[in-house]
């Protein structure tokens, strides 16, 4: 399985099931999995905090870091995915309606280079 | 598009044009990103604060908070697969590694029905 | 030292001795000091993933997770401290000037008993 | 009010006041409060996504980012004094406990000038 080939809803299904087995959707409330999202991108950023950005990217060149760090993301994604399940939320769909509206906030010739957010431009 | 057919490689590559059409590659160190999932991830979490999980599943029958709870995921996977990209991590490789480990770490038989942590297992 | 003698400056002071003795500064700006307090803030959360609010209120008379519970919430102090402390932000009139604004969003006869956002008030 | 003369049990009966007068005692779970601290800090941080470490720095010079700043750090703290209040937690005790484990945890000739973790000095 790899990004080339995989299919959302696999992961959707996978996910599923495994939290299905172990009767784990009585826990699996929004309120619940939305702090779970936000506590394990918390995880993810603590591997940074003290770094400056740059030295953040040279870090990920350590494979024993990389390996948490793949853990970490895994672990929002998840979370994310099991969202999409108990909510019935279609993220192909909710990725796409918000790049476009993304598109639309942050036009290329006003935005180039620029990170200010979208009302700063 | 949706999670049916969805490809992850094809978000990524959608993230990534959209990201170096604005030059924004120099922004996007792990460090920035981690920062920008865990923000995004609050943003999704702020809507349930006050209500009890079960009240947080009632609630997302109503499309106005609906439609923002969407956009509030999709910033998450968005971020979390301009992380993967910046990072060379193929989400899918590492979801799956992930699950595996958790299927270890969470036996159906000790773990059903219940909600602690491995370690406690 | 207990919260009718404390004084916020003495905390002031000795968060910042103790950043200055080891030569922290350095990486004590208001960016990594602000992941730092969401760090904190998002350990302090995970210990209540999964309960329903009225099981955290429960869960708090078990004397081991207090104790957990006791360095989360003292962490996230020590980094806002420093965060004043490299700011040069009063805390107390921030907080004063803050909740005169919260009284003013929230007034008493609208917010009695209503868990909404001012803006629905 | 000002740091010099601020008491924290003050801020603590204020806060207390606050939610009593609008009958929030019934939101103020510690799960709830926790997610309000991680929320709050999360706004903190969104202030200082993209730049760098020392751009933040100089960021807080401008008046206008300065007052948002102040607001965000005083949310942190007011829910974090409303969590105290709920569990009964003695805020001066815990910071003090902490503060002394951390010197323990990080003393002054190995952590001099490095961001390590304790784990790792």
């Amino acid at each position: 399985m790899n990004d080339q080939a995989a299919n959302l809803q696999d992961f959707k299904d996978k996910v599923l099931s495994f939290a299905k087995e172990r009767d784990w959707e009585q826990f699996h409330s929004p309120k619940n999995l939305s702090m779970a999202i936000a506590a394990e991108a918390a995880e993810l950023m603590e591997h940074f905090l003290w770094q400056t950005p740059e030295q953040s990217r040279a870090d990920l060149l350590d494979d024993t870091l990389r390996a948490k760090v793949e853990e970490e993301i895994a672990d929002v994604l998840i979370f994310a995915i099991q969202f999409a399940n108990m909510t019935g939320i279609d993220l192909s769909a909710a990725i796409s309606a918000k790049m476009e509206r993304n598109a639309e906030k942050y036009p290329v010739e006003k935005a180039r280079g620029r990170s200010d957010k979208y009302t700063e431009l």
